[in-house]
């Protein structure tokens, strides 16, 4: 497809480097900004251009902030002593989206998976065991290991599970079961089986 | 979902804002260019801002542009006594990709439609009636009308026809009938019908 235009062409090839983002889609998109007032398109562009330039993430918990500590960490509200550990920061999203959650995070950065080349040096492990080991705020009575349920995320925590008993802190992961809401007979076999052992006194 | 960070949450609500991207997609995008080389980011922030500041539209067509004066309207080898009326620029693209059209172009901006209060004078009619009596590089010999086949379209098309009749064009419109590859059996009744009335001789 030839533009008639290359400002217009740059944006449309800008934009297709998006996730997910085609050129037809991001033809649809620049077309639309065109006609947006240009108010709005430069609040669009300079927000994105601070993504860059102004975002840092947390020193302690490698999650998103505007600041050098984020609103989690250093909210006095929060359980210091407590770290959930999350593989990237949609998942401390969902997880603070339960409202269930009152401790702190701590963001690997993705999962060991030799695979796709991801190994234990590409993650924030060190400094996840340097919280344990002193550098948390108080010291860590507990590590909920929260990552996801494929054979990279149990690899990740089996080699942390590793690292972290020496230090003597309690090691726990998410419980696996049937969905809220899920009827057995749909449910898969692994799942379901893993309902069974790991069940818990009803609480009526 | 509440974000930990005042400029993600910024940069999300902003690209919210561009058509069918919902919140969830928009948050994708965001992450995905805290991750990208900031020279990338600041690219696209800045392609993006000169879709406003920078981009133009053709004095002549209203067809996007860099410049006053299109590559189409501007090009000698443009049979410039042909102009094909379309809806909008993606249009003009569709049109240049078949390869089949060698003429110039007018952009109306979209059609006449009472209910989303789009009017005669909304759209670039008049520019286009200038163009016929005299304005375009040379005199105009035919207009086709190539606006979609919806109540709008052909509103939009009698209309114009109505103009440009008493100024001594000649008046055409895009064929209609079965698509290329398709079988008569699943056309709709009303293509069918039309493919019948303006059948044409055969080109062996």
């Amino acid at each position: 497809m030839e533009l008639p235009s290359t400002i217009l062409s740059q944006a449309v090839d800008a934009l297709a480097t998006l996730p997910g983002v085609g050129r037809r889609s991001a033809l649809r998109y620049a077309l639309h900004l065109m006609k947006e007032p240009e108010g709005e398109v430069l609040h669009l562009a300079e927000s994105l251009s601070r993504l860059k330039t102004d975002l840092r993430t947390c020193r302690l918990c490698h999650c998103v902030s505007d600041s050098d500590l984020c609103p989690i960490c250093s909210s006095p509200k929060r359980q210091q002593n407590v770290i959930c550990v999350v593989e990237n920061v949609q998942d401390v999203m969902a997880i603070e989206n339960t409202q269930q959650y009152r401790g702190l995070y701590h963001v690997l950065g993705g999962v060991i998976s030799p695979i796709d080349g991801v190994g234990i040096r590409d993650l924030n492990i060190d400094s996840l065991l340097d919280r344990v080991r002193g550098t948390n705020p108080v010291p860590v009575d507990e590590v909920i290991l929260a990552l996801p349920t494929t054979m990279e995320g149990d690899t990740t925590n089996f080699y942390l599970n590793k690292q972290l008993q020496p230090l003597g802190v309690k090691v726990s992961t998410l419980a696996r079961g049937i969905a809220v809401g899920d009827s057995l007979e749909y449910a898969d076999e692994i799942t379901l089986g893993r309902s069974i052992v790991g069940r818990i006194p009803f609480a009526g």
